[in-house]
């Protein structure tokens, strides 16, 4: 993954409102964080609280906050803008083009499309896809290699699906999503009922509906609707190894970090973020802004832009008093027998 | 996903101990919850807590328990039966077969059989699936696409697997089982012991075994047994992205929820429901019965019957009063300074 | 999977520094745990705590530690050896090659190999197989059914792929790993960037590499990084549905246990041991030597050599104590209540 990447392309993309400051003028030869870039890389200032980093940086071009003080050092450029992490990302996406081409248009020889289904003649369908009767395949769409389409699923414009994923029967993927490596969106719910000591399974019969630019990670599943449809918002990012149950509603801009599984039938409001390896259970409504925190387990619903963690979860102020308290738990115990000693001496004096 | 299915075809479905009230007689077109339903769908009430909603619904056709005395309003129709839910699922499960056509018998095309397999001529074996030496696939097996099945593997009549699983080389699967989207089963137990400073591995050379109606979930993994076999007992239904370790030996019409892990070694009891994340040690013993709850570290075997929460497991009612008790925590320091600063008055008076 | 094997196999593997006791001197016809033994079976001593299963086991061959004192019964034969477990484990791995031989080497007709990708000629392709564009598989590697290798991606010597894996563009897998069934290698790391209340996505250029005698277990992810590489070293073995995130680095002779999750930008020094279920936040320091019990939530960086478990993970010690101490808020809360009653009662005589 080597390359050459010129400055007047990097000033191309970030665009004009960029000040510069120093002498490199040189191509740039990789990318890397302010600690680990050598002579010839890009590096940039993200997070405020690594700015004591940028001095000792052996990066040649740096993409700073405009506000940054300092000065650069001899053969070394400073470009400061606005969103230093947004401009690398948009140095980053031209380098992926490069790096990662969009396939051709077309259908590989290997691939089993049923003569039923539909595939736009600028969707590239790639090695060993197989792509269900009266499926749909938009504009642009690209299916990379092993992929699954069901029967009557639909596949909007731009949408890019990698290696292995499945889209079941039915479901509809929207505008530009990007379905990761190996997830499965349309699995059946979970859902049995007990007949004479045996679980009837209860048919899944509906379907997952996913809005634009959704982005679903590997080997993450979404579960198809008993009925109706389980729904992922517009702008909704889910991250690896997630479980989203039957009849989920997400709403737009949320973030689902990776492991985190939500229960069926629960409803997420708007850009809710929903940290690592939490659990939120089924039936719930979690209200637009909330925060959940890593691992927190969330047994009741939650009103709109609180911040909440632990198990079960509740307010995090609560849950962090709570932690800080219990690391104070074998203290207390050594007090409260100390002062029922000392008031048994009271009482028998 | 439209259909139109008419009253008729429900009430040969449900059979004949129904009592219906009202007068709708079309077909309905939908089926939705109370509370989403519009006007020609088909809703239930499976659980009594929604009650309230029967009356507000605008269903055309509702499935009720017998006892639900109200009435129905114009254009409705009632159907009292013994379990709504199960009754709906049976009206689903004839529309998925509809939806969802067994595919006809036969091996496609572009699936790759070795030589030495045998595939009942009854089995459907899908695009792009690849068959071991000496597998046998039985009767009625349905094999979507992009699915791997290993050498001497066996799988038994009228299973369904979905796309890409993978059942591994000698591992055997019972009658009418559900394999969804990427499970895998076989997977090498994680077995290792350290010579010398690295960790050289333990060759897993058992087996998975699965009786009669199993189901597992999408992309949930089965740990082949380092010796012997890993048993997953009848009637037994596993949800998505579990963790199934090496040896393990489940029980008959258990329940086993998104995201559980359960350790090597360990032995699952018959009828016992183990929630959403939850995980289990490695050599334990859990009791016929068992409740494990959402989210549980259970670290030590658990007698039979025992309702356990909480991280390490315990008893729910303990882990419960403990949870409660941890909310007063902050309460309970204040209260103790203040206590202090009492006794202290009272021996410096 | 029935075998027969003789004893004298058996002696050539282990080697000569073995003591033998007793006078079965057939073939065994299984391996089995010392309880589950029957008349034919090898067992074996791995674990001093079940040493009273010896005597009871009816194994006809025991693989037994040195200063193992009882004596055989009749047609049972003692082997005794400085490592039992590991001399089984050879055993084993003798009889796995001939339960799962190599296959042989050369492309299945029905893998995709595009022109420009390098495929040693001592290596083994599997069916339906797709090597990307320059791609560069090594000597003895072995490929199984429906892998995904990407652009550029590079597979070093005797590497041991299982089916329905994918390396993604660009990564490198060292010499002698195994990666398990439905594992993703270099799936996009998740990075976003809120503008104008959208998540704007970083592009994730960076890439995978794995050290020698790496293990992946089935369907776990190892994100690409954002740039630079993501790191597993040498000999680190990773269960099954372990998310492990972009520019992670994670050093040698680790373990880590199912459905770990580690943060992005977290670096893991030598030797760790994480068990199941424990997850690691993001940019954390974890030192060499540490041990992370089953299901801890780890929130800061740990110095090395540290045993912690617990929500947040703080030294076992306390959160050991802290979980003794939970069990006694019932009673503490009551005696402090009686003891307020106590103080008033004295305050006002």
């Amino acid at each position: 993954m080597k390359f050459s990447y010129p400055l007047n392309r990097i000033l191309e993309i970030i665009g004009t409102n960029v000040a510069c400051e120093g002498d490199f003028s040189a191509a740039i030869t990789g990318i890397a964080s302010l600690s680990s870039a050598i002579v010839g890389d890009l590096s940039f200032l993200g997070n405020p609280q690594y700015k004591d980093q940028v001095e000792l940086s052996k990066a040649s071009i740096l993409l700073l906050p405009k506000d940054y003080s300092g000065k650069p050092k001899a053969d070394q450029l400073f470009l400061k803008v606005d969103n230093p992490s947004y401009a690398l990302a948009l140095i980053c996406r031209d380098i992926e083009i490069d790096l990662i081409p969009k396939p051709p248009a077309g259908i590989h020889p290997t691939a089993f499309v049923d003569p039923s289904a539909s595939v736009h003649n600028t969707a590239s369908v790639g090695a060993f896809c197989c792509i269900g009767s009266d499926a749909v395949i938009g504009p642009e769409v690209t299916l990379a290699e092993h992929i699954s389409i069901g029967r009557g699923a639909r596949v909007a414009e731009q949408t890019q699906i990698f290696p292995r994923v499945v889209v079941s029967d039915y479901c509809e993927i929207g505008s530009r999503n990007r379905l990761l490596q190996g997830c499965v969106i349309g699995s059946d719910g979970y859902g049995y009922t007990l007949v004479d000591g045996a679980h009837q399974r209860l048919p899944q019969i509906g379907t997952v509906v996913t809005g634009a630019d959704v982005d679903v990670g590997a080997n993450t599943t979404i579960d198809r609707a008993r009925f109706g449809t389980t729904e992922i918002g517009d702008g909704t990012k889910i991250d690896n190894l997630v479980q989203v149950g039957h009849n989920v509603s997400i709403g737009k801009h949320c973030l689902l970090v990776a492991q985190v599984g939500v229960g069926g039938s629960t409803k997420i409001g708007n850009g809710v973020v929903v940290a690592g390896q939490a659990g939120i259970a089924g039936h719930l409504n979690i209200g637009d802004g909330v925060i959940i925190t890593a691992a927190a387990v969330v047994l009741r619903s939650i009103e709109e832009n609180l911040k909440v963690g632990g198990c079960p979860a509740q307010v995090s102020l609560l849950t962090n008093r709570i932690y800080s308290l219990q690391r104070k738990l074998p203290d207390l115990f050594k007090r409260f027998d100390q002062m029922e000693k000392t008031i048994e001496s009271i009482n028998q004096p």
